[in-house]
């Protein structure tokens, strides 16, 4: 069956975001080790993000939220203020970071776009993701942006029916088996994983229990017209299969 | 022209919600008042609040960043950690509250639930608009949801052509005048205005900015659907009229 549609991911996939965070979070390490030298700020954060999550969602905003938190429980109230305001500086830096591309995305989505309608579907948080688009001057590529609160099936099945998108002729490309690639593989549509170099903890899954068939792996964005090009065309085994 | 789709606003118009924010804002007066009192927290907030809209748009977190901001502000870094994180549990306070629903909306949506295809257009979090209609028991009454990051005549023209709306056949109904009523009836689409008790001082228009037909004004929801059928209906002056 051709491919006629092509969804990407944006954060890790587009544009650069887990580094970012990682930095801030290099950052908050820092600034609290001055207070508490031994403290294992990462799993305190951690354990926070994950309690947050159903109140906040993801997204920058969440994230200062729960480093604010995270900031008073390890110090045991004991940090002043002013290094609380500092935390409020780095959400808004991260905020209004230029939207930095990974290498080889725009000349990529330019080829693609000749050929199949691309929609933008991404989570998180809203005001900063289509921000976050308008920035990479990527918008005019996509015939259609979802922004989701969450990535799983019944929110992608959501997207097909409002787009009327049949699944077989749909491809999903994004960094996270998690997000991109299991509930897409799981409604009998094609996903394409293309790994970060860091992946967020809560966006991990054993590859084992995924599907052997229906998604393939790249190195890079720069292989994707060429592996669309060869998944379009019939193939010993069904067309399916798995590098 | 015969009106086929009504697109309802949400905060304000179907649930309670800045009353929510008036009385943590009250509690935010309270507790600062205590460190300085006699400083105008809430002009400080408010002046807060709109240099930060840019980068944190609109809702709880944004509402909860901004307070945190205030707060070491007004009292030049010297409000203690444990007081900051008063603050923060005010934030999830309020994105936990139950949906509380205006008096009147659940019978007025059932009702024009027959007749007409009904959208959510609301603005504000994703994830917490989300979590807010999950929890008001309506979602079921919508045909589709649009949150969007902000209301203009852009953002409602892009819904418009995404679901195939015509805008002569088209009501807005909410409670702002700036979000709900202006881009709509510039739009050539109608509106009802229905005002809430109190109003955020953003969301607040001169009313003679407005044009004087192609809206209407109800005191309550419960009129909504003896409204839409006189709309409906050819009228000496074309059917539009403003009472």
């Amino acid at each position: 069956m051709p491919i006629t549609v092509v969804g990407f991911d944006g954060d890790d996939t587009l544009w650069h975001n887990e580094t970012r965070f990682n930095l801030t979070q290099a950052e908050l390490r820092d600034l609290l080790h001055r207070h508490v030298p031994d403290a294992d700020v990462d799993a305190h954060l951690a354990e926070v993000e994950m309690k947050n999550l159903g109140m906040y969602g993801y997204g920058v905003k969440a994230f200062t939220l729960s480093m604010i938190e995270t900031a008073i429980q390890v110090t045991g109230g004991r940090i002043p203020a002013a290094d609380l305001d500092v935390i409020l500086g780095w959400g808004k830096r991260m905020l209004m970071e230029p939207t930095e591309l990974l290498d080889g995305v725009e000349g990529a989505l330019r080829e693609l776009n000749e050929r199949y309608d691309l929609l933008l579907i991404t989570k998180g948080d809203l005001f900063d993701q289509e921000s976050k688009l308008a920035r990479s001057g990527l918008a005019e590529l996509f015939l259609g942006v979802e922004i989701l609160s969450e990535k799983n099936v019944d929110s992608y099945r959501a997207v097909f029916t409002r787009r009327g998108v049949k699944t077989e002729e749909f491809v999903m490309v994004g960094n996270s088996l998690r997000s991109d690639v299991a509930p897409v593989v799981a409604l009998g549509a094609r996903a394409v994983h293309i790994p970060y170099h860091v992946t967020w903890h809560h966006e991990q899954v054993p590859e084992e229990s995924l599907p052997s068939e229906g998604w393939y792996r790249l190195d890079s964005i720069t292989g994707i017209g060429a592996l669309l090009r060869s998944i379009g065309q019939p193939s010993p085994n069904g067309g399916r299969q798995r590098p």
